[in-house]
């Protein structure tokens, strides 16, 4: 008898019709014997409803009470779904963040789990239960409610896969698992069916929005093998794991791309300690997200810093850095808001030289014209032009083979 | 500095723009200094829509799962009511009935209040925080969530009043407080300043639905005075306390009126023990209520046994009751679902002779018909035809010169 943790999206439970689908998938689950502990999130649309309401009400709500208030969104879902298989059945029981034992820190609206208290989860298992859990929220040691942030309903799903010992932690969702490329752009995409954890954050975080990398850091921190699949289908998914990276026949594992960047360049900054340190300082207290920084080699003492910023914030980030670029005595400050980014990403680059080169030459050979060039240990990014991502995620995709994966 | 605490109804919460305006009622008990607990239903219509979501999954749904899922009507609420008072620069915090310490017993669905164990409340108050609890809810000892039913955030609110040691309980709803009669069918009703518990009891069990009878009994155990008012105006409402009987000018309080009322009468039953045992037995079972209950002085050991039940339990109570008097050797059973029923109710006819026929000459006097009577130590009860109970109700409010009151 295995023990199995699931997680279901709020698509998956947007209306009572797919919770009923939900629920005949759980069941075929424990008709092999296994025990199920299922994470939920909210139905569909509840959160953004609730915040809207929220913001009618105040427009800087407390984050306590916003917490509070999202936190019903999993609930509700979760009774539901109890009710569901039990309608079919099934002995099944709803617990909420706080009676699952998820104990958070105290920071509102992105609060971290900081241990597991299985307890009753356990109990309500030895009881033959199937135990449904809201996902997204837990409590802390003061007994106030706290929601996990973005992602969050996912890393309660891991988070409890761990301290429970499960086999698998399976992450049901509205795709079929992670691909080489995004199939909307590149129709021969193959399915991977394994990623290791590094690969996948990756490939999260540079624009592969299968999986909150948040949840796959933990997933690689315990050691859990997650799998990403559909809820829609019965097709196999992706596995994500820890043993991949030992024997891998192709080394880029897949390509991740944004449409959404927008460039600043600070030009002409007189190369003294303390001048980007002052740029940044200034558009982190205006709350403006950083993504790539690029600064070139000084030529007399005069050097060009250039950053990234989703194209949102691209406004608030030149008004920020306009007086500040003044101020340190720079000649000026210039923005690009069309522009997109692109990556390829495997465990396998590490330490083996060419990947650059061939990616430099495929972008090339498309009269692809690079402006930034970034890099990780198993990744390399160029920021290009965002009418040409399509055709570099393309011409990647199959200088780099990856139609013969999966 | 006094202790108030308050309950706002589902329908004074019902949006976004009704939320601020009880906000506004709240900040005002806070400016004048008093500490503030508000109780609050869940908005408008949103517990039986939670129900009618539940029964599109499962016919039947779990109570505990069910009462789980009601709980976070009341949670949304009492955080919007908090992020209300912090958008005005008020100090406020909510807290679910977990948190707030309303200890029940596990009867989902209709739990009763075992204790309440205020210390969060104390602390929260301590702070200078107006706190608001999410009325209609608690918790067990094994820390699973239930209901209390129908009356719930009254019985919640009055349960902390107590246990806080509050001047008084303030019951804010859509009526303006408790009248000598319905002012749809009395216009020249008066609204009564103050009424004694019993007589309010009798009241609200007979019709007068303002406030539910469960909270009164409760008010009138721990002597806690409740004030029931308008939260759409700032007129005075009725306190309901324990110091009113002991002068009464006028000695009926109020007329109570019920539209809704069937007869089942078993003609013919053989006057022997058990017979009424083995009927009412078969009802219960069957869990239709049984209201008023008359068997007349038998005459050669033959009696009529007769009944009243809500109009929508007829067929069934019928259904039951048919087979059964057959079997006890009745001569037949037969219904009316045309009745109403009015009742005159005051403390003051304790010991008093005469309001009875008072009240049986006034109905004559009208050409209204009596078919059944039954009586309390504060209450005289008519059952008439339904089509009269109007004419009913005011002829005796003039009988007993009700229009004086108030």
């Amino acid at each position: 008898m295995a023990l199995i943790v699931q997680k279901y999206g709020g698509t998956s439970v947007a209306d009572a019709g797919r919770i009923k689908n939900v629920a005949r998938r759980i069941a075929q689950v424990k008709d092999k014997g296994d025990q199920v502990v299922v994470v939920v999130s909210a139905m569909g649309d509840t959160t953004d409803e609730l915040i809207k309401l929220a913001y009618q009400i105040n427009d800087r709500p407390d984050e306590r009470e916003l917490d509070v208030l999202l936190s019903t969104g999993e609930i509700v879902s979760s009774t539901l779904l109890a009710m569901a298989l039990e309608a079919m059945g099934y002995e099944a029981i709803s617990l909420s963040g706080a009676q699952a034992g998820i104990r958070t820190d105290a920071t509102y609206s992105r609060a971290r789990i900081m241990r597991v208290d299985p307890e009753r989860i356990v109990k309500e298992l030895d009881k033959g239960n199937i135990v449904i859990v809201a996902g997204f929220q837990g409590i802390t040691d003061e007994m106030d409610i706290t929601t996990l942030g973005r992602g969050g309903s996912d890393t309660t799903a891991v988070a409890l896969a761990a301290s429970l010992g499960a086999g698998v932690c399976q992450i049901y969702t509205d795709v079929e698992g992670v691909y080489t490329a995004d199939p909307r752009l590149v129709p021969e995409a193959q399915k991977l069916p394994e990623i290791g954890y590094e690969e996948m954050l990756e490939l999260a975080t540079y624009g592969a929005r299968v999986m909150h990398p948040r949840a796959v850091e933990l997933g690689e921190l315990f050691n859990v093998p997650v799998l990403v699949a559909s809820s829609f289908s019965d097709n196999p998914g992706t596995l994500i794991h820890g043993g991949v990276s030992m024997e891998v026949r192709n080394k880029v594992r897949g390509i991740a791309h944004d449409l959404d960047v927008a460039k600043i360049t600070v030009v002409g900054v007189p190369d003294r300690p303390g001048t980007a340190a002052s740029i940044f300082e200034s558009l982190a207290k205006a709350n403006i997200s950083i993504d790539t920084i690029v600064q070139n080699a000084s030529i007399n003492n005069i050097t060009d810093l250039t950053f990234t910023v989703a194209r949102s914030q691209l406004r608030k980030a030149m008004e920020v850095a306009k007086p500040i670029a003044e101020s340190i005595g720079a000649r000026e400050c210039v923005s690009d808001s069309r522009l997109g980014k692109v990556s390829i990403i495997g465990t396998g680059m590490q330490n083996t030289p060419g990947f650059a080169a061939r990616m430099f030459r495929a972008l090339s050979e498309h009269g692809i014209n690079i402006q930034l060039i970034t890099t990780s240990e198993i990744r390399i990014t160029c920021i290009i032009d965002e009418a040409r991502v399509k055709d570099a995620v393309r011409a990647l995709h199959r200088a780099f083979e990856l139609e013969k994966e999966g």
